[in-house]
């Protein structure tokens, strides 16, 4: 499974302090998914039959234009979470999962978790 | 482990389509990751002996004011990341494991994953 495989090669950042520029790719790849569209563009390409979605697919969902839609697919794959190609009429997109099993990865709770005070 | 009960409570998003109140929950705990400094004031709270540092622990590493760090320490608690009690002069900060999980567990791959184009 991706998401154990991933877990295997990258640290929790709870374990030990993250470097300058660890912190710096990664504060990117969170940024994209600091909006609450591009989460669910996210979520609906990756729950869509097959792991891909066709951007026609994409835009019934939301209240937004399709050039919004276009934008934040944009953001998504700048930050190497979803990959694209261009299939005739349309671009179809499919999530990349080893970029989201190393953001899973990092936020995962140490053996020993966190104290909270008495 | 606190990281396993949060991936068995919470599905991952890639499973079904995020909800619109879900999408805008969880785009406020990842705008608070978003930020580089952030990040990295997180990783050294959680990895801090004892799972707590005080507020003097936290400005050694980084190149910005004081003020500016107690503002990074403020977002990071609004968005329920951290938890934090002044006692005497200090105020001390520790990570709200649950929270992380529920990322942690939203980001994680189904067991099929995404498929790739050929």
């Amino acid at each position: 499974m991706l998401g154990q495989d991933g877990a295997a090669c990258c640290a929790p950042m709870l374990r030990e302090p993250l470097g300058e520029e660890a912190a710096a790719e990664l504060s990117r790849m969170f940024k994209a998914l600091s909006d609450p569209v591009r989460l669910r563009l996210l979520s609906l390409i990756a729950s869509h039959e097959g792991g891909e979605a066709c951007v026609c697919d994409l835009t019934g969902p939301f209240d937004v234009s399709q050039p919004t839609i276009s934008h934040h697919l944009k953001v998504l794959r700048e930050a190497g979470l979803v990959g694209s190609e261009r299939r005739g009429t349309w671009v179809y997109y499919w999530v990349l999962p080893e970029a989201l099993a190393k953001l899973s990865a990092l936020l995962q709770i140490p053996a020993v978790p966190a104290k909270a005070p008495a």
